[in-house]
């Protein structure tokens, strides 16, 4: 069995939890660990992410000489959503001639926004022999590249429509308060107009199951509204009284010849019952697909950034997306 | 848009509404139709397979002068489930350069139960520079397919249970035979023993699990029970009585180190309900898929034979199972 040498690049929430999983599975050996925060700078990452013993690796900031010195065969990066801010450190990645696993939400169809910056850095991993792909649930698996499996045995595609409810209140603190949790309806609208409540990725969602159905896109928006507690709640970290915001209502829509072939709702808020993914893929014969309680968000999105890394390692060189690959697997 | 030549091999009902299919869709031309029922051989595939309109295609029974003829991109096989018996046919497509998808069950995973004719089939498709699949809705998707893919998003997966309750009431009347509908139960048992009921494509559909995660398979069985109707049952073709079988409980069982850590249950009788598709993954944070309703054998596989041809055709020579290709979608 192959042992993939990885190096964990950010120590966020996402970042420490696939360090965790990297560092107990045996298809994977933790190599590195690269952080900017003065917090967990020098410490050992084993520490940092919570395991009974020390890993013997610390915490490094200067990533370049973390990835010269350690050749990983793969670097799972989660530092940010945005393709084009963490761009500086993907090329600084494949120049290192690393593969990469992201998590920034808008890599998981760059072209969708960055069409430019896309292709430089598909031309820069041919050039370094790497190949880069962005997954996570959502975009990555959820609202695209499982509607997309679906469809295989689907006669017709008309329109494609998700549905995922998750249930804030089992989640950690910072998604409670990034989904506005206790604000008024004015504050949250002030968080959307700010871009600090929308959760991103659901743009690139629909850009991906269009290219892997074939349509052509039109047209594309998306809404943002907040949900309101019809009850006193009371979470772990929160506490909503009624009409107070406990979370966000967010539709992406896609168009094709002028209809909305594609709509993506997600809805994250406190006390969500039922909480359920749910694909329908409608045509002349419908399908339906449902996930009772919903895929948890930050498990399934560590899970299948480490699952991703054979495939990723194996592929040939360039910027993919999930439906380049062959299917990802849970790995042991 | 690429449109892909197709010849259609076999025209029994999946053959014919896979043959419908691809007549209708503009992603496919339907350039070639093979049969030996003399019922069919000479006669207009458009009058064969019920399209209001002739093809100008005579199905033919000369199978290799029609390849030699047409020259198509991708021939889709649909006349055996036994791997052993349809290997001449397969050969013939494979020497006349032609790309194959075929729904013969055992090709859905052949090195399970014939490694050596896998092999020969492997080499001969590398030196004529071709594709082979075996695939269809099960084995080929709902039993080992999805459950693979729903597994990327798992953390960990100590087992896959996957239920497959399939309504027969509602589907032609060969499959309500083959069943075993009307029967006695000793009836039902000399037609296991005969191998007439027999659902294949479990111990395909294990082997390709087992594979796509990285488990080693020690041990396979089956069982096969009959179920027995509980009411006077009435179908369009068949009445059964209470305590007459009405359909067939099978199980197959992959075993991991001794334990059964995978478990296939396909239920296929009169009048059930729920019908439906459930995928199970066991582990420390257990994942629960469900297709209410469950997918409709034939056209499900119809379908995805169909939406498989454009990534057999461009994926490189060889005999493939479903873990080797990007994901298949619906075509147009």
């Amino acid at each position: 069995m192959r042992v993939y040498r990885v190096v964990q690049f950010g120590l966020g929430p996402i970042g420490q939890e696939i360090a965790r999983l990297a560092a107990t599975r045996r298809s994977y050996a933790l190599v590195g660990a690269i952080d900017i925060d003065p917090a967990k700078v020098g410490k050992d990452v084993g520490e940092v992410i919570g395991l009974p013993e020390p890993l013997g690796i610390p915490v490094r900031s200067d990533a370049e000489a973390v990835l010269a010195e350690t050749k990983p065969d793969c670097v799972l990066h989660t530092t940010g959503s945005s393709f084009r801010q963490v761009f500086p450190q993907l090329e600084l990645i494949v120049r290192n001639q690393a593969n990469i696993v992201s998590t920034c939400e808008e890599l998981a169809f760059p072209a969708a926004q960055h069409p430019d910056l896309a292709a430089q850095l598909d031309a820069l991993a041919r050039q370094y022999g790497v190949t880069v792909l962005g997954t996570g649930v959502n975009p990555g698996f959820v609202m695209d590249t499982l509607p997309l499996v679906f469809s295989a045995v689907a006669q017709q595609v008309t329109a494609v429509r998700v549905e995922r409810i998750q249930n804030a209140s089992t989640r950690r603190q910072p998604l409670q308060a990034k989904i506005g949790s206790g604000k008024t309806v004015e504050e949250f609208q002030a968080l959307v107009k700010a871009g600090t409540v929308r959760h991103v990725g659901l743009r690139e969602s629909v850009a991906l199951l269009a290219a892997g159905l074939g349509w052509q896109l039109d047209g594309y928006d998306e809404t943002i509204e907040p949900v309101l507690a019809d009850h006193r709640i009371q979470t772990a970290y929160f506490t909503v009284e009624p009409g107070q915001v406990c979370g966000v209502d967010q539709i992406g829509r896609g168009y094709v010849d002028g209809k909305e072939r594609i709509t993506l709702h997600l809805k994250m808020y406190l006390d969500a019952d039922p909480a359920y993914d749910r694909i329908l893929l409608e045509g002349p014969m419908p399908l339906e697909l449902v996930i009772p309680g919903g895929l948890q968000g930050d498990r399934a999105t560590t899970a299948i950034a480490l699952n991703a890394v054979p495939r990723v390692v194996a592929h040939a060189p360039g910027l993919v997306t999930m439906v380049d690959l062959p299917i990802i697997t849970a790995q042991s």
